[in-house]
């Protein structure tokens, strides 16, 4: 079987994660995130963004922490600005308006808000007939694997505080931004409200770890009447100890990244051309199908994107921790095999 | 540091679970729950309930499970029949009511509902200006450790047929009540509309595999919706399949409440009375607050209950596939010293 | 046709009410409550209730502002506390679950909540495994005709000062209760923190006063999320001018309340007894079924409440506005001689 | 005062409809809607839509039917296909998000939905990772007052069934839409799924009458769980009666487009031009800044719609059943005035 670039969640826990789960097993301990494991994992996030009087909690998925945070944010008639591109947006099969909250979506091409768009929506909605647009949501990495620098992550902070707007970044794919990008943790505590530190997709088995920048005493119940509230909660401390304590997080993104890149250049060079210039672990280069169909003849794995004209597919090519090199070199390899075959069927 | 009997989710999973987590771990599938390993395991599921038809899904928890049964399962005005202990009653924070429906509640003093009961809740409730009373929730063990006979349940299940109720099963602690009663899987199929097989209680990190007798083809959107898909899914086809394929569930049981009932038999010999007759991996023992306290400042840990007098408290006592034998001998021998020496201050 | 004692909203409004529909139709007027009837109908409940700083806004039904009051004062996880028999427990087909809030109903025989009730379901919710009971529900009158003292609503008031719980006064009949007690206007802002002044049960086509005792500025976006604004909405304004500028709402409500006592009254003296001791205009005797059966059959329309024993039926008689004292007079003629005949039957 | 263009609205109720509620007004009747009026009015729907099996309701107002027919027809996962402008998008404050279900919005310039753009939307919504649209909502007239012909609607309709789409049109201004175009009751019984015919808009005090072309026999549950049944629902009966029984809805939206073409003709000929073209009682004349200042000097009421320059405002002219003929002659008089006092300031 070839190697499938489909996801960065195709395998199971970095075996230091899975290698602190065994180690920890027996330990017994009070259930729901309360325990010793958890505590601890919410000093070290408190520690690594320098937010000693940050409020942490650690929840299993993404779509669970989204739909949490933004209802425990928002007042009932209060809505999400996001890009059109936004995973709450898109694929969360309507989790945000499950909650009653309505979705404010604004095409951004390169799947990144700015203080202009957020602005467009919000003096859109004026008066007691429509929504209250108040709390902006941002991916960071976004969507399509750009990265916000700090500076115009610090120019969205500033529009949302001038508009007393909730700026909430989810970092589902947090360690690969930080790696490719300038900003860093303690930037984030101080240029948003509240952001993620996604787990699943940075070799853990499963979870997110959230930060507010402000205390929330009742999160919570908040998380708890959604259904988002681990019984072994400490299998979450664990696994984000061992994530955080010794510079896993960054280790890994930086293996992904360096991947990434080493795939985009290879690619650009047999002369394809990319949707979005991406500096992450998500790469989308646009494909003749002819060759697009060889390489999942071959058995590579991944995902159709969208389809720029009829002959043509941007596809979706994915690393992660687990990638190997050799899967990279391999693919880079049939594909200049497939580009030539194709060009000579032509 | 004494034994904890506080809970049956104290402890990470069962070796076999463990070994499972790890011997997976690197394979390649893809996500949320459509990989060989669910596939596999919801086989399994089926085989073992001698139910080729029925439609198989897992997710990670308790609460999470309950609230998308039951929302995929009732119109919006429709209502739940549930026992005042009823898990989706009490403790579940507004789980069931943040989805829209009421839950009616009727008092049940030892857990469990009867036809008599059901009826009761569904006659006071007639035409639009109330809710409509159409989903039955029952759990097994239930929450104050009894268990359903087969009789009963099919008593149950004549009444839900007749009256067109949908009855649903929690068995958060499935495994306990299988071992402790006559009830078998294919007896649930036939018997429930749906019902769970715990895995967070029975030696799995966590997971919940649901059974719905007959094919509910959208019920994916409506995991999705609430944020109850797991990237990972496969970590809990691996689970199930570990639990499932050579008898770990009932075995894992087995052990619990053969421990469960040596309490039992060594609380009663010292002449202490229990809150409910439990035959499960819970037990209920009122003991003198003296005592109570003398075993808490052991090290011991387990709930507090309630408070049938002011001398006096019901405390609970877990066990699981995790507690040792040991710690079962040397809490009946710690509590016949705290007696003496209870008995001798007063 | 006999007179149907089924309800209070049997006939359309108050001569006086429809004359001043008639007489303001042409005026043009801004929509959804902005306009100058509105604001006078306001300024007007402000007065009468000597609350300078009140919030006032009208609403049509009563289903429909409980609901709205309820979401706009809860976070989604806390819950109300309501009597049993309250009207959001049983009559509104789970309205207020809808929109995510449990209703933690305490039995009350006589339909009065009080402290000691309130306090039994406070202490029963602990922690975040349950909702938290943030908004107390009364109804006055209530369900059953029973009306608070200002002593009994001062403890209640008390009790929630105490325990930061928000009182919330259902006045469906308030003007029938405040014809048949000792409350007033100011002493309903006093003791409780948002109270209802129905217009559809004293004479109005429909309609709810409501008044918060302290502003909440973002009500309307509440209002108009559960599409509870009414387009033309100085309707609303202009019949609480009519109902409250020059005492119809009193003079209403006595009137109701006295026909009702003279049914009470004239009933007690044929020897049958009554459910409940109701000094408000629904009153519940106790017939046997020959008896009540008769009188339908003679055209006389009224709800039958319960079955007490086999042989007898708890029946509800509603007086208004617009019930002529012959009706009553017949009522209480045909009665006699149903139950001379039924006697005689025996 | 000079007459205000802002709404359709504005005044009351036809003399008419008035004289129906007083001649009724002590009649007594069961409420909710059960009475003899509202089964008359229902039954006069459908004997003028043809449509002996439909199920016909009543409810108070537009955003509370909306709501309340979406949630009873979707799915939990379910969505909205709506026009960019549509009222359940924009004006509802989020209403039907409220009931957990997205509004997916795609860009109309004229208001119009047409298959191509529902198509576009359901193309892109694939699987279970996103909603599932389902719900095709239209209006007629639309928002921006243009209208749909026989055959626009036709193939809507074919669209629909070809992708098992429920096809709902709100038909809020139903009245001036069936006067400016081609389509007829029966028509919309046969093209549509449900539709309204309001009457807020024309000449009730207030009310929709909503039909379903097949029979709903849950609907009244839906409609008390949101607070949308009337205590005294004979009203609603009542003035569809009147409504309905000798042609006054379309005698009545006649004028009000007759009223409104003899605008659009006279501001066209002072040369000014139109944001959109439209034959129905709401005209969006382009007026430049000064000469609308100058209006609303005079004391002329509308609404600014929007600016499509620094120079020049859309604005919204609604005519309805109460507009004198007068008033739209003495408005012309005036902007031809302030049109040569403007240019003269130029």
């Amino acid at each position: 079987m070839m190697y499938s670039f489909r996801n960065d969640y195709s395998e199971g826990a970095h075996p230091r994660v899975l290698q602190a789960l065994t180690d920890t097993n027996l330990e017994q301990t009070d259930g729901y995130g309360t325990d010793p494991r958890c505590l601890a994992a919410a000093d070290l996030v408190r520690q690594l963004c320098q937010a000693p009087e940050a409020d942490v909690h650690f929840l299993v998925g993404g779509t669970q922490t989204n739909l949490v945070v933004i209802e425990s944010v928002l007042k009932p008639f209060e809505a999400v600005i996001a890009a059109g591109t936004g995973h709450v947006n898109v694929h969360e099969t309507g989790a945000i308006e499950a909650t009653g909250h309505k979705v404010c979506a604004v095409p951004a091409p390169d799947g990144k808000l700015t203080p202009a768009l957020i602005e467009s929506v919000a003096l859109g909605h004026t008066g007691e007939h429509m929504v209250f647009p108040r709390l902006v949501y941002i991916s960071n990495t976004t969507e399509v694997g750009t990265v916000y620098s700090r500076e115009e992550l610090a120019a969205l902070h500033g529009c949302c505080r001038e508009r007393d707007l909730f700026l909430y970044l989810d970092g589902a794919r947090l360690g690969s931004s930080l790696a490719a990008g300038d900003l860093t943790l303690p930037d984030l505590v101080r240029l948003t409200d509240a952001f993620t530190i996604g787990g699943t997709k940075n070799g853990l088995l499963f979870g997110e770890a959230l930060l507010f920048a402000q205390a929330r005493p009742d999160f919570r119940w908040y998380m708890k009447r959604r259904g988002a509230m681990l019984a072994k909660g400490r299998l979450l401390g664990v696994q984000f100890q061992a994530l955080l304590e010794d510079g896993l997080l960054l280790e890994t993104a930086r293996h992904a990244n360096a991947l990434a890149l080493r795939l985009r250049d290879g690619i650009a060079a047999l002369g394809y051309p990319f949707w979005v210039d991406s500096p992450s672990n998500q790469q989308f280069p646009i494909l003749p199908n002819d060759v697009m169909e060889s390489l999942l003849a071959m058995g590579y794995r991944f995902e159709a994107q969208h389809s720029p004209d009829q002959g043509h597919t941007c596809v979706r090519l994915v690393t992660s921790w687990a990638t190997p090199e050799q899967a990279v070199e391999d693919f880079l390899w049939d594909l200049s095999l497939s580009s030539g075959a194709g060009k000579e069927t032509l």
